[in-house]
């Protein structure tokens, strides 16, 4: 089909650069995958599924097999206010919450909801690139802020909120993985989540609070409250899924926000795909419900441990002098960033060759512009996979530097 | 939280008249109600997808509980192509498939992808209202065309291509429901299919053929063969779903087009939810592939048959004079039409209030302009309900028209 048949819109997006990667070395014969952004299947609960569904099936099949209400199953939305509540401590009086089809619809939501061309968002640099993807649809502009081990830089954030409203220009909302954050693994401190609150006060912007990760915690250090607990304003829009404490491919996601705001995303949910499986609903709100969430988040926890341990035990012993990497505590993901002049795109095609594939930098960030870094993922590589795919890895490096 | 943070777009929106009632009358004690497009769960298999389900998480859970690719899990588009060359002699060998969150996607990604703000579309009068939201969202423009008995009056097309033509404008697509039409229940003739198609050809514009109840026959005459079929250009984007045939509860639909234009779908979905469950789609893959939808969809069409009758014949013992109603052979709806000036939205508080409720027919127009139709669902009723909704319903008409 011709082209012409094709909106603007369209033509104006790219492929994502993680999902052609996962699609071109994915499963490949020898090449240890350090590109992914999956839950090791280990960490499904088989049984406890097998337990909900056939319960279901038994009991309720007339209900969780139907067409469902937009907002979401009403007892998963119990179940979430309930477990939100008690877990996060979060007070729910004066917000609402809707059931995305994964946290990626909520992306969607957001951006359709809130962005109108040209508007201004603050991000993080790195960034979740699927998170760039879905605001640059709706023809948002961004500012990046740099990162460091205790997270986004906030008084940099200030001094370009600043200058934004030298320029008249008013920020739209600022987008935060705050806890064990992807790419860059690091979490922000609980002083850095308090000052971003009082900063979108007093510049009145809205905070997207992407928390997917906070369940994957692997040291004993507390995790930093969300910041969504002192959002006294209503500028936090929270949102969470159940990809990595129960299953991705159930696609269940969902966020806490004003209930006006909840109205709006339930307006276009409507337009989007009606509403998300009952049927994943509803096993993951007799997830919540029986408890099992909380037993089986302490057992995910064990399992990627080790995990994190051998990949920065790996990188210790075998990176060449000029990498440094972050020291995550949680979460999925290692970045790693190289000296200057590194490219780590290009270097690709090198680390295939030698066995081992993983995310180039450039595509977490809005213009590509940092070529020296890259995400490795050590949730779903065997450790065994981890430590040779870490040593592929150096060994590329190594010989990249060298040729340059 | 206040407006002014939301876009214009969102601000555009208006919330689903049909989702709107369900809220506000679904499961009201003695109310009847007529609203629904639900199938009946007794139509759901659930000895089949628990036999399914549990086969899946004891041989392939690492598979189906996991992330998958955006086009959709690949064993499913294997089934799909075999099944739809199969059973609709679409031959497939120029053209791809995608499996969408329901077929409420598909109508999204196919607003993204094709409409330019302004373009034009040429939809049926009454149209699926659901179909007039998601292309609303892209600012399509619509041209509505009258149907009779034989569907869509492919003359009154032609005659609006011609005009537009002269005007310089040309359509970007035409969007049809053929089969067992939503609302209307016609089913489109073979000869006006075929003319369509050499419409499009001729006057340069692609169709997009929505066939959710192709399979929901009750008749014994042969349904005519989907547009697709006969599309040698590429012209027919042809949409199906497994939420008639399996359960609404998996959010399980597809579309069959050109690479390319599956390859944009694809780009536009990325940004959408990623994929759709994997878990859904492999019991929608197992389904067809263990032959078990061919058989089950033999026990749906017994099962709804009686019920479209006790409707036509309820209809026919109590409507009074003025009124008048299609027949269809298959689907889930009625469409009934009053005389000239009755308001069927306004009427619907007295049905209420009589017990009964139903789809006001100025839902399925883009501009709302018929006031005097209505759309009844015999699916999700039982037969008593059925005949006592269209008993209560005939009361309500007599006393509109009395009154005014």
């Amino acid at each position: 089909m011709s082209k012409r048949y094709f909106s603007k819109r369209v033509l104006e997006m790219r492929p994502s650069m993680i999902r052609e990667l996962v699609k071109k070395y994915y499963g490949k014969a020898d090449i240890v995958d350090l590109t992914s952004g999956k839950p090791h299947p280990s960490t499904f609960p088989v049984e406890i599924i097998k337990e909900l569904i056939n319960d279901a099936l038994d009991k309720a099949s007339a209900a969780v097999l139907q067409y469902g209400p937009t907002l979401g199953y009403s007892e998963l939305i119990k179940q979430l206010k309930s477990f939100i509540e008690k877990r996060y401590g979060i007070n729910l009086s004066n917000q609402d919450i809707i059931v995305t089809t994964g946290s990626a619809q909520a992306l969607d939501l957001i951006g359709a909801t809130l962005i109108n061309p040209g508007e201004v968002l603050i991000v993080e640099a790195p960034t979740y690139t699927n998170a760039i993807d879905a605001f640059t649809q709706y023809n948002a502009k961004f500012v990046q802020i740099p990162i460091d081990e205790q997270g986004m830089m906030v008084e940099k954030v200030e001094e370009e909120l600043r200058r934004l409203r030298s320029d008249g220009v008013n920020v739209k909302f600022l987008y935060t993985i705050p806890t064990f954050h992807n790419p860059a693994g690091i979490t922000m401190s609980e002083d850095r989540r308090k000052y971003l609150l009082e900063l979108a006060s007093k510049y009145d912007f809205l905070i997207v609070e992407d928390d997917a990760y906070r369940e994957l915690s692997y040291s004993d250090e507390v995790v930093p409250p969300a910041i969504k607990r002192w959002d006294s304003e209503g500028r936090v829009i929270y949102c969470g899924t159940f990809s990595k404490v129960l299953a991705p491919g159930f696609r269940v996601g969902w966020m806490v926000a004003e209930p006006e705001t909840i109205r709006m995303f339930e307006i276009v949910k409507q337009r989007r795909d009606l509403h998300t499986s009952t049927f994943c609903q509803f096993i993951a709100s007799e997830y919540i419900r029986r408890g099992y969430l909380e037993q089986h988040v302490l057992k995910i926890r064990q399992f990627y441990r080790p995990k994190l341990k051998v990949m920065l035990n790996a990188l210790e012993e075998y990176m060449p002098e000029g990498f440094t990497w972050t020291k995550p505590e949680g979460g999925m993901f290692v970045w790693v960033i190289g000296p200057t002049g590194l490219n780590t795109t290009y270097m690709l095609s090198r680390a295939v060759e030698n066995g081992v594939a993983y995310v180039p930098g450039e595509a977490f960030y809005v213009d590509g512009s940092v070529k020296n870094a890259m995400r490795l993922n050590f949730s779903f590589p065997d450790e065994e996979e981890i430590a040779e795919g870490v040593k592929r890895l150096a060994k590329t490096c190594s010989e990249e530097i060298i040729q340059r």
